[in-house]
């Protein structure tokens, strides 16, 4: 079985050859119909000690082609969501705490993490009756391919901030995650809703999507610039979707007391995250931080999907570039690690079919 | 001083001339711009033991003509929204619970229930630095006079609700508190989104506002419709906002286990409300009832103008009935009582200048 | 095997001979080392259309005989705890509720309700690596068979009330539940802690566990009482632990504005559970009721056992009566069915060794 | 009138001769009848920017001696115990945020910090209605002094920490403020306890309030003792009330996934609050940062006395040292400055009466 992959960790990519995945009684095998690379596929080419020989992608949607002996509720021919987050559900974590971490740390994301990813002629899902979703009818393929991470990422970052009625909001950074961390603060609420970006096709996207305000981080200090655009006011929430951890400074800075700032972007700086001390209140003006992988599961998946069929939010206008077949993989690859100007998400197709 | 109001309770309504208000320091005396005769106003006149010669009206944007000693932000001129629920902040109340109820049940509406309301002349607001807003440039006179009462009731709905994205949500009744519920469910990202009324002008809207499937309470009962609708699954959410009591058991019986029934009508049923042996579990099933009156204060009012600055809600679409000038209240209040099958909301404009 | 339980629903209770259980792959099977009855066998013996030939009995501690093949934490001879509540956590309702209901209503409680009991020869226990928790040294055996419905029930009541620091609550009912619910309340912080009882035996432990006030419910309406003790102002938080739907209604006139009323009885008057209009304020008080089964799982079961151990409560003192051998299980069952004066709860022992 | 208090900021103190303060019509004067000095009166004189001769003291029961003309409630010769925060509740930022920050980041603090302190023959009390609380009968006035502020703010880092029942906790730090950390952490249900410091006296005191073990920094990282002492698992909740910056680190690297770490510390480093990367789970574990100034207000001191009313927690066992006279002030504060092995709270007593 062919997939694209890591070859050596921080090094190389490139094509694998590795036997089809055994599957459990609760698994499944599928075969890819459309998927998306990640900026997070790229992190774990160059960034940390992955699996030498690991297969990338976690962004699929996926027909079911063998199931487990003990699968219930699909079978051969299903075309699914796959969730970047599949946890093990038999898991005492999940009895009180987050199904992504239950069995330890981001332990709840399997494929191209803790398993093979998608980037391959097939590729195993575990507990399949747990964690995927049949993409509904009305459910566009560009649309289902992306509630699995962008939508459910995005989206978290605006459940974690928890957001109230007539919050002002910033989010920082306008890729295809923080384009829907703009989506889900306007979806819950918000009142003024910040967006902090510069590349003009993710301006107009932000903007569509319920942004209020743009601001170029270019332009100078972000906190400067929201509290000036907000008449001198702290604001309530600032969700980080990019920006590094600079973006943590900056949060701190423009939030108020008892304000939230919510991280939603992988933090890779050896250095630590700094919390400034007087953006802080010295560590006691009830700002809040949290910041957390993405939710998974069937029922999450499912309740997306019920947004997208009741015309609550459209992530498909974030595919603008598209590829065909399994060999485009690599090239999708390396232009989601290249991030041209024009970029926001691209989509490789498998499928005449779809 | 002459305005609208109940002369005997249970039975009658009419003109009355009373004295001018007076201030405390922190008070200030309005004229009203435009006032918006409610339900509530209905209830009482003829449904409670009301202050004799008690002045109506709660829902208004007016002009300020005089101000107390210590009022520091406002001054005579100034076009304001002033909320049904303007309470006492110095209240222990506020400390640890609902500032709705700071100084006991109720208390913190003033207008048209502690003292005479906005259907008149003149009228006072009690401590206007907290309990009023501005309107800002770019909201519409008919959105401002809304916010006070119908915008902040319903979306209180949706937030005693506590919507989580994706939650199929059922809105009972459609009329403006009830529309108001229904277009804060959805801005607090409902999937399917069922609302329950009949009458075309409020269905319209209604869908206008994000309700997905309607459902007429004439064909049967509404749990058994909305359960057909939903194949076959429980909700998450019932908001009442019309039915009576009868809607709570409809909501116990259609909300699954750990879902959550709100009310946000005035129950006054003396029977009781009924919540219904099975329907609620034998009432260890998680199904949580809560039902509040409406969040006012100044920055209450301040982050809905928010809202509908940046274009998450337009109000002023359920303005369905005009009249000018004081005396017209009269009309308005009977209209209001009459409820005619094309009526949502009257207002009525006390000024050239709006 | 030969078990005690419901012979004919409504009418006769006695010994049932039944095939041993067959064991799935991550089941296992136990006999009883310790078992106590429950009023809620009683009911469901007398008062619900029970299963014909079900064996009863849902706490208890008991040693294992046999795992299937996937069990990998618990091995033959192990003692553990085994709780009410055992669910099916590969349930699509554990993603977005309570996991008491995973499957749905009452799904989570399998022992005595979905399946046979624990008032046998053996008992089967399903899922349990995820279900039931050894039983650590230093933990009595008589404060281990109450962790895993009296305690568990008792605590979760405080939990629902979500208590702050200081609250007043008021306890309905100091039978082994109430007084787990005085004790958990006292454990989140509880100032003023009345319970409502009347035998001397629970008075007195109500006092030890954390009751401030007993009140008998016999000398007048309770929520009189409770104001009259507490300065005439409302109450916090209720939790009603017995005297069925009454103490709902007393509840919501002794809870102030923003208060809240939980229910941990179960609640089977066939006419509904009445709210009171005026004490709800018109359903607008936002005065909350909520009522729950009882939280099982292992991560529990570990949580309440590190609660004994580091001895916040010693649930022990709640066993007033002792019984030996499974035969014995009869005699226990009719004690809980005719609550003697001086009973707050049995326990039989089947083991010497224990 | 003679008070003392910061001659030269971060160099000086010593005694100054000042004005008696003009109340306003919601004020109150009163003159001490014991107060403590603070940690934090420390920081004020020698590490900030303080306003050159402010009257430091904010730990007080007072007797009042002249009331506004608006005082309701008190009267002259009225014992009451003053919270270090005592807002103006007429303040927007009341009506969606934290009180402590009403007009500002610790704005709430007034006594010492916005202006002169209890350290004084009198001192003001801004709206005293809503701030102050009758020291009851039957309270200690030992315990009294310490609510204002050592209670409010150990038992606000285990509100912060929302500890649930059989939580694992570790309260780093066991001066006074970590041993009501630690009291609190048991009145919320913790089950295992950590407590990190190594004075004999306060080690005492902190088994005695609930620790269950007691780590001393001196052993090594403080994380490392408490993973092992817990079986090699993270723990559910740190509080940091001791320790620096350091405390945070070491915070985030035993707290497991999707817990939190609170910090009820006054933060000064200037270089920030360092968040390790891994600790953090790449700023995307779910791990939660909240740290916060303690809650004030009439409504919390009569909720912290109704706990001491009741036997749930005596904090008049941290007192160690007594000293008598205004002039003994002068004294205390070196004390608390200088901390000897042997002290926790030194207390000046300034009535014959009391």
């Amino acid at each position: 079985m062919k997939g694209f992959g890591v070859i050596k960790p921080f090094e190389q990519v490139g094509w694998v050859d590795k036997e089809v995945p055994v599957l459990g009684p609760y698994d499944a095998l599928l075969e890819p119909v459309a998927i998306c690379p990640c900026t997070s596929d790229v992190h774990t080419a160059y960034d940390i000690p992955a699996t030498p020989n690991r297969i990338l992608g976690h962004e699929a949607v996926g027909r079911v082609i063998k199931v487990g002996s003990e699968v219930k509720d699909f079978k051969v021919g299903d075309v699914v969501a796959v969730p970047a987050v599949t946890p093990k559900w038999r898991s005492l974590d999940v009895q009180d705490s987050y199904h992504q971490h239950a069995g330890g740390l981001f332990q709840g994301m399997q494929l191209s993490s803790g398993e093979d990813g998608c980037m391959a002629e097939c590729f195993k899902v575990n507990d399949i009756d747990m964690n995927v979703a049949k993409v509904p009818d009305g459910v566009a393929l560009e649309a289902a391919v992306l509630v699995g991470d962008m939508v459910t990422t995005g989206f978290h970052g605006a459940e974690l901030a928890d957001i109230k009625f007539g919050d002002s909001v910033c989010v920082i950074g306008i890729g295809p995650v923080g384009l829907m961390a703009v989506a889900g603060s306007a979806l819950r609420g918000a009142g003024k809703l910040f967006a902090v970006g510069s590349r003009p096709v993710c301006v107009e996207l932000a903007k569509e999507y319920g942004a209020t305000d743009v601001i170029d981080y270019k332009n100078g200090p972000i906190a400067e610039q929201v509290l000036k655009l907000n008449g001198g006011h702290q604001i309530d929430v600032v969700i980080i979707a990019g920006g590094g951890t600079g973006s943590i400074e900056e949060g701190f800075n423009m939030v108020r007391p008892g304000g939230t700032v919510v991280n939603i972007e992988v933090q890779s700086d050896p250095e630590g995250l700094l919390i400034p001390t007087f953006g802080s209140g010295f560590g006691c003006g009830h700002k809040k931080f949290i910041g957390g992988l993405c939710p998974g599961g069937r029922r999450r998946m499912g309740r997306l999907f019920d947004m997208i069929l009741e015309g609550r939010i459209d992530p498909s206008k974030m595919i603008t570039h598209k590829f065909y077949g399994l060999d485009a993989c690599e090239d999708a690859f390396y232009l989601m690690r290249d991030k041209p100007k024009d970029l926001i998400k691209p989509i490789v197709y498998f499928d005449k079919k779809a």
